[in-house]
């Protein structure tokens, strides 16, 4: 069976103009990389209705799960729960749990019109805990909806890992090798065809003057991979390559 | 007449793993905006011929221009240029400027056959000048592919920008309100409804145990721009908040 699959739908003009850099995506892609999900795409897309709305039908109908992040929060700009639930033909209303979550937090003297604003998901939605601000994330169809702040980001996704089906994670080998990645071309994609279940990528590296390539091999297939690296050994050994063996890395999560 | 529009697409494995941070798309935007041109929309793709020619084909009838990363050195994972000229149904050829390039920096016995991949673009196709490594990015239709390297990326939009039709560029004025985005979402929402060429952003700060808001006014249009920053001042003032005003920024282009 093959694994499950993600996308990464980043909403907010902040990101598109350059005042702020994504890094989401990387701690997404590492948080899902221990449960066998891989991300298959990502898009980045400006705090539009018609656009978000486009964009959650699309990615939501290709993947088995869709992450958003950015736009739930207390102000005008941010649109993006009303918008998910106009991708799913849903209706907005206020959820009683995320209101006394709010409450809880905020005291009843300060829980503003706005702040309630961040109670609002679509009818039937699950909503994910927020340990670092409390505004929860939501979970309606296959799709999770986050805050981007990146601190309360990582924690909506890790509140929400152990609600996912996974699969095998996929197992990754580094081998880096002192020469150019042109003079590789022929063998990786020799050891690459030879493999069903495997993807081999290659990365030049500038360092100190000295050009060199790492080699990665990726395969949710262990048994696959361990043959896969032998025979890039082999190869590389065949054509008078020195290289250096990083090892394999099984993503795991952190404690 | 309305600004040039932009999108950006990244190609590779190595982004949507979570191997490399991606940084490109800020490099872009802040490249672009001097000339008045707005990244509206950005996606990430893996290496997979279909996924790379559906992908360029719908950014590509949309935007003004598309900007590609990643995806054009010389091994088996490099497919861009083929798959963009698929998707623009042109055929694949080896351009002699660009073999001359190659042939200039390597020498003749280290011009390799993967090496000389880098010099296969599509028929019509028009090369964009690599300073750093020489093999060239290239520009057909209003595609525009480079390499995914930061250094060789940021080199390659800097010779393609003289090369683009700009717009006005987008001026924004940042007023900082130590106060939590909550409280001002009600004169935000009415500021922005009062200019029809104005965006107003809302970015929360927490800095030392205290929060705060850094409000992004946005505008191509600077008297509309002065006239929203005052309209915004007073409001403020009028509902007893301070702020700090840290000006309007144009971009404007590096020496």
């Amino acid at each position: 069976m093959s694994n499950p699959t993600a996308a990464f739908l980043i909403i907010g003009n902040e990101v598109l103009s350059g005042r702020t850099k994504e890094g989401n995506l990387q701690v997404l892609a590492t948080k899902l990389a221990p449960q066998g999900i891989e991300v298959r795409e990502s898009r980045v897309v400006p705090d539009v209705e018609s656009e978000i709305v486009t964009a959650v039908q699309a990615l939501s109908a290709k993947y088995t799960y869709v992450f958003t992040s950015g736009g739930i929060g207390p102000t005008h700009d941010d649109i993006t729960a009303a918008c998910v639930t106009k991708a799913f033909n849903s209706e907005l209303h206020e959820d009683p749990e995320a209101r006394a979550m709010l409450l809880d937090h905020y005291g009843a003297a300060e829980l503003t019109e706005a702040r309630l604003k961040m109670a609002q998901v679509p009818m039937g939605a699950r909503l994910i805990e927020n340990p670092v601000s409390k505004a929860p994330g939501f979970w309606i169809e296959n799709v999770l909806v986050m805050a981007g702040v990146p601190k309360i980001f990582a924690a909506l996704v890790d509140s929400a890992l152990p609600l996912l089906s996974g699969g095998s994670p996929v197992a990754s080998a580094t081998l880096v090798v002192p020469v150019g990645e042109s003079l590789l071309a022929d063998i990786m994609a020799q050891v690459e065809s030879g493999f069903s279940d495997l993807t081999v990528g290659s990365y030049p590296y500038f360092r100190a003057g000295n050009v060199g390539t790492s080699i990665v091999l990726r395969s949710a297939d262990q048994a696959a991979l361990a043959l896969a690296i032998d025979a890039l050994k082999a190869a590389l050994t065949a054509q008078g390559h020195s290289f250096e063996d990083q090892g394999i890395q099984i993503p795991r999560e952190l404690g």
